[in-house]
């Protein structure tokens, strides 16, 4: 969604992205939402496999295999660059909002791309068996157990970086792009201060469902809507958002749902909301920029 | 040096190594002359640059480059693997003579290879400009600039590691491989207890000059004897030395300087003592564990 928005407004964009997934590996610090913003929009990303970089090789991870190190996160070697950079500034003190916007810039971007804060706040989900990390769930359960629960560490003590407040009051209009309302969205409005922040700017809010149909468009979406006692459909998402937002956009297959949507007081607009070529994205962008 | 006694009696064998190099980079924990000893008996050593890797690639080093990240010192992408799976273990709690065993134990090695100590005790030097860090001297300085003064911060508050106290007092011979005596050797001897435990092991006691003529086998010991006041031959070693060896091994080039170093105590031997293949590997142990 970030991309097709960039690819029409690549100066007035300010790009917020959650940073509930990050996490430490072999003394690195990994920011794996951010990488993935940042490699869509640079046009480095893998198309295929849906996260890390085109053409990127595994020298490293399968030398750490032969060491009898973990490797149930694979990191290529181009990757690695990433959080061996990020990892060093931060140890030499730059705040997370910081190296994104350096790392940014060596990309040659245009946006503002911004960590939704500068502090971790991870978030964890409790299973049949306990409380773990995101990536623990994620990655090596390939989030195939039932989530019962969802919680943010530490979010309600964490301010959103500074560059998010500025963004938001000046904004015009604000996307929600299609995301997991748990594990992408509810990171964001945990913040200290951030859900009163939200209702008091005036931009107008669009989202753009996440589901098409039963279906997630990628993820644990439909999984976690179901064990956590929502409709798995857009109008599940539609509840979760219903106080953040003016317009939902929803696939054009799912108009049946529109009604009870408009009952929450949200507007509801159906249109095609796959994307699979830039020309998706841009027609996607244009209609959330417009509506 | 610990190659050839390796390939004589890789059973017997217990390696201890200076970890005064050791240094945090991109938030890893890197330990060049443990990984130079461990890629060396592992036959895994680049033997035209004397560091790093055979075959090693430069994926993420470049990619960093790139990212405007520091890269003044290279890592290649199977170098990386071995610091991933230090920081890594360390971070959960390893000892660093764990780590090290098992990195051994992952490259095939039968040797007991240790660290000198388990915690950090860096050595810094003193240059016309003030104290460095190790790796600040050597690689990002390229060793140029006049050493003044050599420190191993917080080694008189570190003891050995456990297993280096156990090999001293089980040993029959120990060989001092051909060291610069100021940054491999006397780290090793400022750790707490360390002379005490020295003097007290009967072992014989044997050191290979690093110094042919007036020229160092490698690296920058020729310009530290020069400037810490010591005659740049090997007889400058003998006198760093004489308090702790019974022997010591100096090339067949230098015979001129025995006289000399018998003065001091020391019964010196004089036969080749460059060691390109590893027929002068082999050689060279012989004699040294012979003498």
């Amino acid at each position: 969604m970030s991309h097709g928005l960039y690819r029409i407004h690549p100066r007035d964009l300010t790009v917020i992205v959650n940073t509930g997934d990050d996490f430490r590996l072999h003394g690195l610090f990994i920011s794996p939402d951010l990488d993935t913003v940042l490699y869509t929009l640079a046009e480095w990303a893998d198309p295929v496999q849906g996260w890390g970089l085109q053409g990127d090789t595994q020298i490293c991870a399968q030398q750490l295999a032969r060491l009898g190190g973990e490797t149930w996160f694979r990191l290529g070697d181009l990757d690695l660059a990433t959080h061996l950079f990020r990892t060093q500034r931060l140890s030499q003190g730059a705040t997370l909002s910081q190296v994104t916007e350096e790392l940014a810039r060596a990309a040659g971007l245009q946006v503002r791309l911004l960590p939704m804060c500068d502090e971790p706040v991870p978030t964890q989900l409790r299973l049949a068996s306990g409380w773990v990390d995101f990536q623990d769930y994620f990655v090596r359960r390939q989030h195939s157990d039932p989530v019962l629960e969802c919680r943010y560490q530490g979010a309600d003590q964490t301010p959103p970086a500074a560059g998010v407040v500025e963004a938001l009051m000046a904004a015009e209009r604000i996307v929600l792009a299609p995301s997991n309302p748990f594990l992408s969205l509810q990171p964001i409005f945990s913040l200290r201060g951030f859900e009163t922040l939200w209702g008091s700017c005036s931009a107008r809010k669009v989202a753009v469902s996440p589901m098409i149909g039963q279906a997630a468009v990628k993820g644990p979406l439909a999984s976690l809507l179901a064990s956590l006692g929502q409709p798995v459909n857009s109008l599940g998402i539609a509840r979760l958002l219903q106080n953040w937002i003016h317009v939902l956009i929803l696939d054009e297959g799912d108009a049946a749902l529109v009604p009870d949507i408009e009952k929450l007081g949200i507007q509801a607009v159906c249109i095609p909301t796959l994307m699979k070529t830039n020309q998706d994205r841009d027609r996607l962008a244009r209609v959330a920029l417009d509506v």
